[in-house]
């Protein structure tokens, strides 16, 4: 997914405010499922825990992307690798565990899921 | 109520971003009821139209005031002036139309949130 | 300018949060000179007043689009009217004045960045 | 520091969206300084790297509480724990590395910094 960086992701130094970086990683995971018409209604993914590296900063009108990998897929939980690279540099990497939550429940991942997970490899 | 102007408050101009001076306002008038042991549940208010007047900026630091005034009250909605004072001085004027909507529908304001807004005259 | 509503841009009322939708007016006022390779530096343009009305909502995962058109063009200063729609359909609807500003001081604004308003009438 | 959650604060989910934890521990560190009258300008500490542990959600109307305590500290950079509390329960946890940048270079952290991250011990 690419995303141009406005005003309101910057902070009076400058630059992109630290934790947009991994709002940008949410809005990338959501697309996987909104592009294929999944919208979450009493499930969804709940982050349990991520770990974040910053490395470069992005600024005002740069267009980044953000690039999504699974790296370890269990039942009902997965952990992702997100990097963020601006102009094929990479500026930001966070891997984060996501449990799948269904009507307030820990959840088998459903199989459609999967296979758009699956596709990311 | 008073607000501490954040880093994510501001944008690279180095100055509030102007959305938010209308997020602090929101704070405010759900600040007046949370204080009060009201927290919403299928209800709540619903903005309509509002005004906004830009006269001066706040800056990371700063500490602001949002102070709230009824204007009209109707049964089912309510229009509010909301300043923002920073060290006295008036720096946004905003003017609100709400709704009180519960369960989905336009409904009568309650007789308990009648007194809060009361107390503001 | 068509955008995507993620979960930040939505609370906990299960819609779009009221302030987020000028705060997308903005992001397409921007994206206009950012497409055009005009990156601020040092001058801006501040908002004066805005009035907003408030249709109807937007929920998470809709795409809606953002149209942008002058409607009174003065030397430092601009009125506009910006639109969202979903699905061709209005929802919300913001007149906006804003003022350019060069090092701090209302300015004449510059004639590339009319050739860009006037592209828009 | 306390903090109410408002409704710019959570998402189409009913709680807290999870990148605003991470904004909330910035506003308790921006804190520490601003109480002290200490407001960066041409300096400021960049985030380097960060851990979030997620526990438990936080919801509209809360008041939680940061509690921040340095782990590691070191000539030009700080680790730090922060807590984030709702009613003497920790509901996250931030390890987080920040670097002091001075004129866009990392630099010595000032003894008047150091006397407040001592103050946390």
């Amino acid at each position: 997914m690419k995303k141009r960086i406005y005003y309101n992701d910057t902070d009076a130094g400058g630059i992109v405010y630290h934790s947009n970086y991994i709002t940008f990683c949410e809005q990338a995971r959501s697309e996987l499922f909104f592009k294929k018409g999944i919208f979450f209604e009493n499930e969804g993914y709940v982050v349990k825990e991520l770990q974040a590296k910053y490395i470069k900063p992005a600024k005002l009108g740069d267009i980044i992307e953000i690039r999504t990998k699974p790296k370890e897929i269990k039942k009902a939980s997965i952990k992702l690798i997100q990097e963020i690279f601006l102009k094929e540099e990479k500026i930001f990497e966070l891997e984060i565990t996501l449990v799948y939550v269904k009507s307030g429940k820990p959840s088998k991942i459903p199989q459609k899921h999967m296979e758009i997970i699956n596709e990311l490899s």
